[in-house]
């Protein structure tokens, strides 16, 4: 009987990736209406390739947009995307349909609820907040907190003792096989992978080698499982 | 045993007295800076009195503001206000601390839960939605919707047959005696105030009638009551 669900948040709970997309390309829109003096989607690619360089989480992707482009930093342009890419971010996010209830069904059927996540612990705890998903959680656990990221099995091990469980009980749900299912199975636990993408070659991994990670196609299927 | 538990929405599961009067200020100020040529306490006061003579979901106060001021309506001005009170109201807006906790345990429970509010339908959905709360009802009515305003009885009736539940089975929860309770009483079901400020006369008309309402000073009290 499994004690424990954590949960993963970008594209498991909320569809991160897309309104990041949105939000970029608004923003790059608004730049280059502005007078950023190259086509539209030359800028948005080099945004891309920065964004690949540097990560997701660096704060300064726009400065170096501007300078590659200009030759100098613009502090209207930056400043004209980044309050574009934050409007647009905060108006679309939204939990994936279904999240929620599948939360209160997990609560109701008195299950302990945890996040691990990779990334920034105050980006992480505000996608909670705003949306206001963050009481349905006894733990939440990020890399930055921790020191290490998905799939290492400290992060894994850390979540179960603050959470007071054993592995054996407990559950990861997430949308990636590489980091949050088989971090999880290498630390004990048991996974499900929300993947409505996943392909022959991973179905193939996980019978293979007889991986205790069940394959879901949208999180409201979480209540068939648990 | 109760089965089904309906909310009210307004200074119950939000604090929205507190949040639409900081909105307001936030709007006179902006306006009075820009030009509304009173000073601010007076035209706060002259908005109060608008408000109370046409209503809090009349959509032109801040036209009547104007016009009243300055013999006619200024566009700039109007909208000034609106865009600041609708900003800093959805700054502000979140549920009284301890709501969502609450409304999982009652799910965790098995109540079904409902919403009974005096109001206009989106407005109403427009707080719940933004705040991710409507996950957790199963029914929302409003006074607008079916006709009838609590304490009418109907809106009790009529929540009731949605909610396929017996007025015995059933309770409402609100921060208005008058309103809330009474209305619910009238239509055979019990209740619950929460009101940290309530009178004691209001304790004694309770008491002395021996109405079938708890008193309560914060919404997480419900716990030890359900």
């Amino acid at each position: 009987m499994k004690k424990a669900v954590f949960f993963d948040i970008d594209d498991t709970l909320l569809d991160t990736s897309n309104f990041a997309k949105s939000a970029r390309k608004s923003a790059i829109r608004m730049m280059v209406d502005n007078g950023l003096p190259i086509p539209f989607d030359e800028a948005y690619s080099l945004l891309k390739e920065i964004i690949s360089q540097k990560g997701s989480n660096y704060d300064k992707h726009f400065d170096v947009l501007t300078k590659t482009v200009l030759g100098e930093k613009n502090s209207m342009l930056i400043a004209l995307g980044m309050i574009t890419y934050h409007n647009i971010k905060f108006a679309l996010l939204r939990p994936f349909p279904k999240t929620t209830d599948t939360l209160i069904y997990l609560k109701s059927k008195g299950y302990r609820l945890g996040v691990i996540s990779n990334g920034l612990t105050i980006k992480q705890w505000e996608k909670l907040v705003r949306l206001n998903l963050h009481n349905f959680f006894d733990e939440v656990i990020t890399s930055e907190e921790v020191g290490f990221e998905k799939p290492n099995k400290y992060i894994y091990d850390e979540s179960l003792k603050r959470m007071d469980c054993e592995a054996e009980n407990s559950i990861m749900i997430g949308n990636r096989l590489d980091t949050d299912c088989m971090g999880a199975i290498n630390a004990g636990m048991s996974a499900i992978l929300i993947d409505p993408q996943v392909t022959p070659e991973e179905i193939q991994r996980i019978e293979e080698d007889n991986l205790d990670i069940e394959i879901i196609k949208n999180i409201s299927e979480i209540e068939d499982l648990l």
